[in-house]
C-alpha cells in the first residue's frame, strides 16, 4: 500500500491529474442513541476499487460508511455514518473528474430517531416510521450542472441480476452499473469475491467470478480508458 | 493474553473449577438478507469480563453475537448471530456456577425477514412489523431447574440510571445488575470506560468512572467472593 502510495505520488499513471470520488461501506441509520439500521456491506469492494485507482495514478476521495475494511492509503478519506451525511459529503467533493458510488446506502431511515433508548415495555412494540432517504448516486448522475464526467453505480441484486442492474441504470441516469450477483445461494455477501456485469449504454458484460481486488484493478482500468477518450 | 492462559491452565485462582457463562456484544437481527438491525455495543465489555474470569481460573463459555472486539483467548467460543440463536447457545452452555449478560440483546425482531432484498420502489415505504425476541436474562433467571447461582445481568440507560436498573433487577429475577450511564453526553458507549452501579439486593454501589479492563477486574473478583460465600 505504502509502494502504491508512493508510485502514485511520484508516477505516471493513465489516472495522472484525475479527481476520482469513490463512496464505500454500509450506512448506518439511527433508531435511537443504541440501535441502528445496517446492511452486510464490508466496504471491501469500495476499498479495493479507490487503491485500484490510486496505482493509476489517480487522487482520489474516499468517502466511506462505519466499514470494517482497513481503509485505503493515499487517500483523502471522509468518514460519515448515516446517508444524509454521505450525500453531504460527496456534494463537498465534488468536482470530479468520476465518481463510482460503491457504498451500501440504507434506501430508508427512520423518521424520527428517538433521543433516548426506547424502552422495552411488556406487551408493547415500537413502531418505526420510514423516510426515504436521498438518493446519492441519482441525485450526481442527474446534476444540470457540474455532474462528473463519468458516474459508477452498483446494483447488489437477488434476483433478476442484469434486468434489474439494467433497469437501475436508466432510473438513476448514471453510465456504468456494476450489477454484483449477491443471491445467498452465491455466498458473495460478505464473502472475498463478486460475479459481476458491467452495464453500459452498450451493453452487458459478464465478468468472470473473481476477487474483488481483481474486479477493482480492472474497473479502474475501465475508468481510465473512459477517461482518456473523454478528454 | 497466552500468559493469562497459561496461568489458568496452571494456577489456582479463587475461580479453579468454577464454570461461567459470559455473552457479550450485539445481536444482529435480520430484516432481509443485506439489512439487518444492530446496536452500538462493540463487545468490549464483556470480552473484558471473559478475560478477567479467566485469570481467576474460571471455565469461561464465551457467547457472542457480531462484535469486533478481538475475541478472548482461553474461553470456550460460540459465535451467534440473532437474540434467538444466543438463547439457544446459553441453553446448551448450562449448567453453570454463574452466568454474566453482558450482551446487547436485541429486544425485538422483525416479524418476518424477508427471504430477498426488499426493493426500492418510488413512494412506497417498507412497513416492518416487530416481534419481542426472548428474554435471555430473565429465561434464565428464572429457570425452576438449573439456575446458575450467581446470574447478573447488565442495563445500559439513558436516564434515571439506577432507578431503571432497579426495576430491571427485580423485574428480570437477576441477582445483580451492573447498569451503565450510555447517556449520550457521557461519550460511555463505544468508548473505552464505563461509569458502573452494581446494584443486588443489598443496596447500589457507585463505582468510579474507570477502564472497561478494570470494572471487569472488580466484577470478577465479586464473583469469586459470591460463589466462595455459596460453596
Amino acid at each position: 500500500e505504502i509502494v502504491a502510495a508512493i508510485e502514485q505520488a511520484m508516477g505516471d499513471g493513465p489516472l495522472r491529474g484525475k479527481r476520482v470520488l469513490v463512496t464505500s461501506g454500509p450506512t448506518h441509520e439511527p433508531i435511537d442513541p443504541v440501535r441502528y439500521i445496517a446492511n452486510r456491506s464490508s466496504g471491501a469492494q469500495g476499498t479495493a476499487i479507490a487503491k485500484a485507482l490510486v496505482a493509476l495514478g489517480a487522487e482520489v476521495v474516499f468517502v466511506t460508511g462505519p466499514a470494517d475494511a482497513p481503509r485505503p492509503v493515499g487517500c483523502e478519506m471522509v468518514e460519515v455514518e448515516s446517508a444524509q451525511e454521505m450525500l453531504g459529503a460527496v456534494q463537498d467533493a465534488l468536482p470530479v473528474d468520476a465518481g463510482v458510488f460503491a457504498a451500501a446506502v440504507a434506501d430508508w431511515r427512520v423518521k424520527v430517531a428517538s433521543g433516548s433508548k426506547i424502552k422495552k415495555e411488556k406487551g408493547k412494540l415500537p413502531t418505526l416510521e420510514f423516510i426515504e432517504n436521498p438518493d446519492i448516486l441519482a441525485t450526481v448522475s442527474q446534476m444540470s450542472e457540474g455532474r462528473p464526467g463519468l458516474v459508477v453505480g452498483f446494483a447488489a441484486e437477488t434476483c433478476d441480476v442484469i434486468g434489474n442492474a439494467q433497469a437501475k441504470r436508466l432510473r438513476k441516469g448514471c453510465d456504468w452499473i456494476v450489477a454484483n450477483d449477491v443471491r445467498p445461494e452465491t455466498g458473495i455477501m460478505g464473502g472475498t469475491e463478486n460475479a459481476v456485469h458491467l452495464i453500459s449504454e452498450g451493453g452487458v458484460e459478464d465478468w468472470p467470478r473473481m476477487g474483488k481486488d481483481e474486479v477493482a484493478r480492472r474497473l479502474a482500468v475501465r475508468i481510465a480508458e473512459a477517461l482518456a477518450r473523454e478528454s
